[in-house]
């Protein structure tokens, strides 16, 4: 199989690289540090072994590159409205998109503007951060989960999760909605919490109101996801999420880089969609409404 | 009538020296500028006629004075703990002690500690502040409400009320539960969300987004304290309050200028025991409750 990589980032950077290295054809759609990278190449900086990549793939525009079997979308979603004519140019009959992307109604949002693709979920569990033109520091983690959203052949989904392994990628196959909503469930409180404070994870759950917090904001998402119709979560999952996350390196979530630097947060799908699907089913999440507010007005100072 | 002071501050000093201008006897208890205002005497700087009291009745220790029919208390809630020994020089066996302090729970703590005190609310709806020794800034708004908590005799609590008229405050006796609920209804979500997010009344209501927020907590303390027996409340109040804040002068609450100054906030008093109230009551605060947490978390660090 082929594969295309929109954003290359901390994230597309990253698992486009991996398999790239391991011998996949891998195409890499750069912006700002298209020339750096065609002159000087990819650099990954791994706990679990740094890399170079020489000579990839790359391109400044969408349209000068080869239609693909996958294409992995690692933009940050505030950019979702650029991806239906950056994707054309990459279509298949059968291509597999999959959108490495935080938040839930991404590929809702997509398949309404694109009817016939094939889409998928990434969901990245990774520390990583792309600091420097061509170079991704994958600090810890690394694994992904893939949700088949609207691919008609799961053996494609398969043979994605496949290559990843071969490329020394922990990834597995799961279900699309209680993949996502999971995700969120650690995401929700997380990301905007340590916008809205200032804070790590590690500062959060230190202090026992914020970490009571953290706890009752997942319990919300738990308790849509619920009634959205994932059935396999319970309130033990949040334990579970608390404790993985004590046990983790102190961490600034990508919508509190995203702040610091003054880039655009990723309010929208991580926030406001969640917080309109649990209002449909008739679960409201009152206090992460609460943190999208709070991040709504941050942002616009 | 006597009165005395306690905590002659913005408001313990705005009060206290409009009653001594036109002749009651006023007795001061100072702290940090006892000796500034015993050289210097009291300076009200007020949108309603500035005046001076040269000679007040002043003291730096509440043993020292003479007990009073009356005793205003303008502390920070934060100090209530020195209440009992501060007060009991002062009390004759039918002195009122009206505490003019932000919350909910204040008269219930200091009764138990001091059961057979007869105690008062006292809700000031006042703009000042005292930024130099002896000298209080009076910026707008100034009427007082005094809500009969534990006064068996309604008429002493009438007289404080007619002699705060004489002195040109506006004031009137009003039903003590619905008194510090309602204002809990604006000092819940203003004094907290000025804080968490550093910005003043008008700029949380300039953007969408947090002044529906602040309707919504709003709407969490009206449930509450309808649930708590306060019949006397609904919806409309939240509109009003919104309405009356868009229209005065954009205003940073009490605990902005604690916390901007470093100073302990009264979280305890307008935060947790209005919570614990409404848990109790059956009708929670989910908005509110996070805001505690964001308060206490900020207090820390």
């Amino acid at each position: 199989m082929t594969y295309a990589v929109i954003g290359t980032g901390a994230i597309g950077g990253y698992y486009g690289s991996k398999l790239a290295r391991c011998g996949q054809e891998v195409h890499f759609l750069l912006h700002s540090d298209y020339r750096y990278v065609l002159a000087h190449g990819l650099q990954v900086n791994s706990c679990d072994g740094s890399f170079h990549l020489p000579h990839p793939f790359v391109y400044n525009d969408s349209s000068t590159m080869p239609p693909c079997d996958v294409v992995l979308v690692g933009l940050k979603s505030v950019n979702n409205h650029l991806l239906p004519s950056l994707l054309k140019p990459l279509l298949k009959p059968s291509t597999l998109v999959i959108l490495i992307q935080n938040g839930l109604g991404l590929e809702d949002d997509l398949q309404k503007q694109m009817p016939g693709v094939a889409l998928a979920a990434g969901l990245a569990f990774i520390c990583s951060a792309k600091t420097e033109p061509g170079t991704v520091n994958h600090q810890c983690y690394g694994y992904i989960n893939i949700g088949n959203y609207s691919c008609p052949d799961q053996a494609i989904v398969d043979k994605v999760v496949a290559d990843f392994r071969t490329a020394g990628v922990d990834a597995n196959a799961v279900e699309y909605h209680e993949a996502r909503w999971k995700k969120a469930v650690w995401n929700m409180p997380f990301n905007g919490m340590t916008v809205a404070l200032q804070a790590q994870t590690d500062h959060l759950l230190a202090h026992p109101s914020t970490r009571q917090l953290i706890l009752s904001q997942m319990l919300e998402v738990i308790r849509a996801a619920q009634a959205c119709g994932v059935s396999n979560i319970d309130a033990t999952f949040a334990d579970k999420m608390i404790y993985n996350t004590e046990h983790m390196t102190p961490y600034s979530p990508s919508m509190k880089l995203d702040y610091d630097y003054r880039r655009p947060m990723e309010i929208d799908y991580l926030y406001t969609r969640p917080l309109q699907m649990a209002r449909q089913a008739g679960s409201p999440m009152p206090q992460l409404e609460m943190l999208e507010a709070e991040l709504l007005f941050m942002q616009q100072q």
